[in-house]
């Protein structure tokens, strides 16, 4: 059951006008050459000093010429593979496809038992599980939710572990506290993939760069990045605007400094290694004037992500935004119509890769189980959705149509019996039945359903094999590393 | 508070090739041409036999020459004005709007406390209530639920009636039920707006057509469309292909049936009245093959209507498509999942018209209150996300960047407070809050929150004004009627 991203095979949508494209990219530009951004990081000043910006005022302030970053778009991949450690699970991220990884750094669960509480890490290991045999989740999430009752010092050493010895998909780490975590990432992934050599310019987890909006780029997430790009490991460069508040409340303001993040950000990555490959990412959004709270699900957050695809596309770089989101704090009728506006909006204009696609509530803070087995069949139904529709003589079935004729029925033509069971999608959680059957049934709601679907699917999940040299190298450095930092 | 349908800021989605859009449209007039429909009524027969169809084996099976139907579709209008009795209701059909309707046909209600029960006046009454209030409903349903505790022989009166009375907004019948009940509906209508001349090529309540799938046209149904294209009022032509029953189980086989089916009924408005406005629909969908039962919040079902979308854009003619459908029986997350799914694919890919906008559940059988009420945040939320992106100097705001430069924080900045109390939309249902302020405030889910603002609103309704003599001239119609039908 090998994991393929979802292709889409028509073109993708373009809410914006060729002529607002270019009124954001000249936007960027201006705001980078002359309102600038801050960098927190010395290694990474020196960096963009050396390539041509322009360093004064503040220390770390740094205007960028457009050249600089011309040329940083010009080395960055338009496209890449994230290796896993089964090929089979190998996934393009790039072009008409979009890979999807569950939720990323909530500190609360909501178990299935509906109580929402701090994560553990039983939490992250089931969530994990669950991840690593669905089909529609394509990447693993280092922090699919924090592991709390682990110490902070070694928690990214027991999670990392855990996530490379319960799946064989490729990682996201999210966001790297700093270059030592890094470097224990790297030195665990090197342990299962054959040594840093293995790694170098192969990418095989990718860590994010958020980006402290507006325009300040910090210190401990930068030198993250540095150690990943190092060796060519995939960066996320993601701006998280929320408009009003760390940009301007109008939405073309916001996308505006966005575009001019995700811009400075694309060079950094290529300065330390031109040909890594780096995502345009977006978590920007409003948020709402009454509780002051992000609006994660809001038709603005949908604006956002389509805007930020096309602009992506504009400069030739994969995407990464939307995902199953929503600011509802139960797996409702709000989170579904919420995330369902999301992952379809994201999925049609062009998005390559979600980070929050499976499981997520109350606006990144929380991840549900029961949301979790829903939102699997929601990433199954768009990928019907958006497959190829097949037009041939066999399925036009026009003799089929003249055989049967005016008012006659299909249920016994042969050719219905041909095509039945491959032609339609068929739901695990979705009902569709005579009402008196469903209340027969027990009359549960689709919440209800994905809780028994869950305990099922975590009942019948069987780890997959790791090579025995490998695992006894993984073992080694994360016993080391904890026994250093615990000290 | 006028209401305006949804209008789309971008080009359409197009989820077929050109080539795919010339392969359906040849399969459909192979389809008509050598396979034929089957008509019921013999004054329809002999319209089609006059103006060129073959008649020849069974009564009433008919071969449609291409040219037929191409002069058809070349009188029928690519657009239209249906009026209102208040003319700031008026609601253009066609280009890139998108007007709603609430649910229509649907036997059974689930009211306020949550029981699932037929449907009666009073809730017929209370919906209708609803939907002449929001901004989000554009056209009122003579079907919004059936009234079970009405007699049948005078139901079509009192509901004609009450939908004149409650709103004044332009009505759509859905399915007449043969030539009396058109000629009444006819004759009601005419007492309110000025009598028969004033309807006269003057649009101001739409009927559907439903086609018999495959390719047979019921007597009852085109005796009303009769009468209705007789005076210019506009027709949805909607085949209900359930691909695998009532067509292939090929979704392209469906498909090329059903543009047939489409195209036989656009024909016939335009030889009972050539410039008839004329709806391209769609009902197409697949079944569940375990249960026997329509999939109409299938993955499948959204393709379907974004290739009737297209389809209806190639042929020049107005598309009715998609909704608030879902299969589910309750407010759950199924039913929102699958009916955003729905509602941002019509919307999207160009549906005029939606005949199932509010508070559908069960596969058209139910039409629910809360559902009914979460409805309306989603078309609202849907029209924000496909209104324009206005960017100027103004939006991009490229000084107030510069003025709180790299970390600082827009809140108190003049251009947010310029700009904050329009930028964004504020829902109405959906929260975003604190987990323990939503705890607090009661813990409530979305249709739990949507059941209370359905009670403020029904006791906030106020009943628009409608002229003595209109009203009079209505009820001596109404009355006489009944007399006669129960007499």
């Amino acid at each position: 059951m090998a994991s393929r991203p979802i292709r889409r095979a028509f073109p993708p949508l373009n809410i914006l006008s060729e002529g607002q494209v270019e009124q954001l990219d000249a936007a960027a530009f201006r705001i980078l050459e002359t309102i600038g951004i801050q960098v927190t990081s010395p290694e990474a000043v020196e960096l963009f000093r050396r390539a041509g910006a322009r360093v004064d005022g503040e220390a770390g302030r740094l205007r960028l010429p457009r050249e600089l970053v011309r040329h940083a778009l010009s080395t960055a991949p338009g496209a890449y593979t994230l290796h896993a450690r089964n090929p089979l699970n190998d996934v393009h991220i790039g072009g008409d496809d979009c890979a999807l990884m569950p939720a990323g750094g909530p500190p609360y669960v909501r178990d299935l038992d509906g109580v929402r509480r701090p994560g553990t890490f039983a939490d992250f290991e089931a969530l994990t599980r669950l991840s690593a045999m669905s089909p529609e989740i394509h990447v693993l999430a280092r922090k699919v939710v924090e592991a709390q009752d682990v110490p902070v010092a070694i928690r990214h050493l027991e999670c990392w572990r855990a996530a490379l010895l319960l799946g064989d998909k490729p990682i996201t780490a999210g966001f790297v506290g700093g270059r030592p975590e890094a470097q224990d990432a790297l030195e665990m992934l090197a342990a299962v993939f054959g040594g840093e050599s293995a790694l170098d310019g192969h990418p095989v987890a990718q860590c994010s760069l958020n980006v402290n909006s507006p325009l300040l780029f910090d210190r401990a997430m930068v030198e993250g990045l540095l150690e990943f790009a190092r060796l060519g490991q995939p960066v996320i460069v993601t701006p998280f605007v929320m408009a009003g508040v760390m940009g301007p409340a109008t939405l073309a303001g916001a996308l505006a400094q966005h575009n001019a993040e995700v811009l400075a950000g694309v060079t950094l990555t290529q300065l330390v290694r031109p040909g890594t490959p780096v995502l345009y990412g977006t978590a920007t959004s409003n948020v709402d004037l009454r509780s002051g709270s992000p609006a994660t699900g809001s038709p603005e957050s949908a604006v956002c992500v389509a805007v930020a695809a096309q602009l992506a596309r504009h400069y030739g770089l994969p995407c990464r935004g939307g995902g199953a989101l929503t600011d509802s704090p139960v797996p409702d009728a709000q989170s579904n119509y919420e995330r369902m506006m999301l992952l379809l909006t994201s999925v049609l204009a062009g998005v390559n890769f979600m980070l929050h696609g499976a499981g997520s509530l109350e606006s990144y803070l929380t991840v549900d189980f029961e949301q979790f087995v829903i939102d699997l069949e929601l990433i199954a139904m768009l990928r019907e959705l958006v497959r190829p529709l097949e037009i041939t003589p066999e399925t036009l079935a026009l003799d089929t149509i003249a055989a049967v004729g005016p008012g006659g029925f299909f249920l016994d033509a042969p050719h219905t019996l041909r095509h039945y069971r491959q032609a339609h999608f068929l739901p695990a959680i979705s009902v569709r039945q005579p009402y008196d059957q469903w209340l027969a049934a027990g009359g549960q709601d689709a919440a209800r359903r994905a809780n028994l679907r869950c305990r099922e699917l975590l009942a019948s999940y069987v780890e997959p094999p790791m090579e025995p040299a490998a695992r006894d190298r993984l073992h080694n450095v994360v016993e080391r590393r904890k026994a250093a930092l615990l000290g």
